[in-house]
């Protein structure tokens, strides 16, 4: 419990530090260590058996090193998701062909690829597991998914209403849940396969509720 | 770690031993207040927090009782969610009014009530965060779902369909899984309240795009 010298939180960047030994970089080496190490044992073990221990000795890192700048296992995952390109097919936005179907199709498959992905998938359940139960974490993960939170659902679905492609009063929100919703059940509880099949035909039988009627 | 000559499994019920100490029955109590301890203090703790340790203590038990019995704090509590009433509002299958919309409302206005009511909400959360980390308890808990699983909104839908109210093509798994898929989404990542305006808007909506074409 002695009070050390280090910073309390570790260097973004390199910021023209000059002479070793360097403590930023030190910092910085020891930071992606540790986010590296988190993501591989949570493949591992699991979310259950993940223990700041293991992530620490994978690391090569002292634990109190990790407690000083995050203070849970989630907490390190979701940082390290978020910024160890633990989602390599978000995109900011879902493009806009002017054709929802094929856009909204491109996306999910897409989705379901990356969830077929276990370097992908164990992180992300972790995190779906941590934010289940931590309403603040679950808050965070969402506002930090590009792409992966339901936001641009909303955004692609309302310039298609806007462009007469759905009907006036349709509710974005519902309708992007009903375009996430089925997948995560059935990812999070294994209720089935991830295939193409499934969300394409997820979004044609969404999409056929959303339609301007005759 | 010493042998003792307390039978491996608790009784189901009552089967007329005579004479006191009976230690069926008093296997029975222990069982029941294991499992009524286990939902108290999930719901005050949260799942990550609760331990078997915790459970012994307010059951008045030791905790190699516990694990005599149980191999996990998951198996508990899911013995207890689907023994000690966990579920009021269960049916073994959906009403058939023959109004599918508005037995559809019914039930998932109903299973919103459930999932506010705390003394539901928390075993069932524990059950999913656990069910996510262990594909074994999920397909067992989805098993001993009486009214809870998808099978009850499939047997419905397929119902709706032979009357001719949806379309013969119509995927009834899919189906089924867009009506659970938004409310288990919603509830699990608190993406919004669990009202009666969601779950009715939700019926309405995945109608919409199952009904036969004009």
């Amino acid at each position: 419990m002695s009070q050390r010298p280090d910073p309390d939180q570790p260097p973004a960047s390199g910021t023209g530090a000059r002479r070793p030994p360097d403590p930023s970089r030190r910092n910085a080496r020891s930071r992606a260590a540790i986010l590296g190490a988190s993501l591989q044992l949570v493949g591992e073990v699991g979310y259950a058996r993940l223990t700041i221990e293991a992530i620490a000795a994978r690391a090569g890192v002292g634990k109190q090193t990790i407690y000083r700048w995050w203070p849970s296992k989630a907490a390190v995952l979701l940082d390290a998701f978020t910024e160890n390109g633990g989602e390599p097919g978000a995109e900011p936005a879902i493009p806009d062909t002017g054709d929802l179907a094929a856009d909204l199709r491109a996306v999910l498959r897409a989705t379901a690829d990356e969830f077929s992905d276990p370097a992908f998938e164990a992180p992300y359940r972790a995190l779906a597991i941590a934010g289940a139960q931590d309403a603040d974490l679950s808050r965070e993960f969402d506002a930090r998914l590009a792409g992966g939170g339901i936001e641009v659902y909303i955004t692609r679905l309302r310039a298609a209403r806007d462009a007469g492609q759905l009907r006036e009063d349709v509710d974005l929100r519902l309708a992007a849940e009903m375009l996430t919703g089925p997948f995560f059940q059935r990812w999070l509880a294994r209720r089935g396969p991830l295939d193409h099949d499934f969300t394409d035909a997820l979004v044609d039988t969404v999409l056929a509720g959303l339609r301007p009627r005759g």
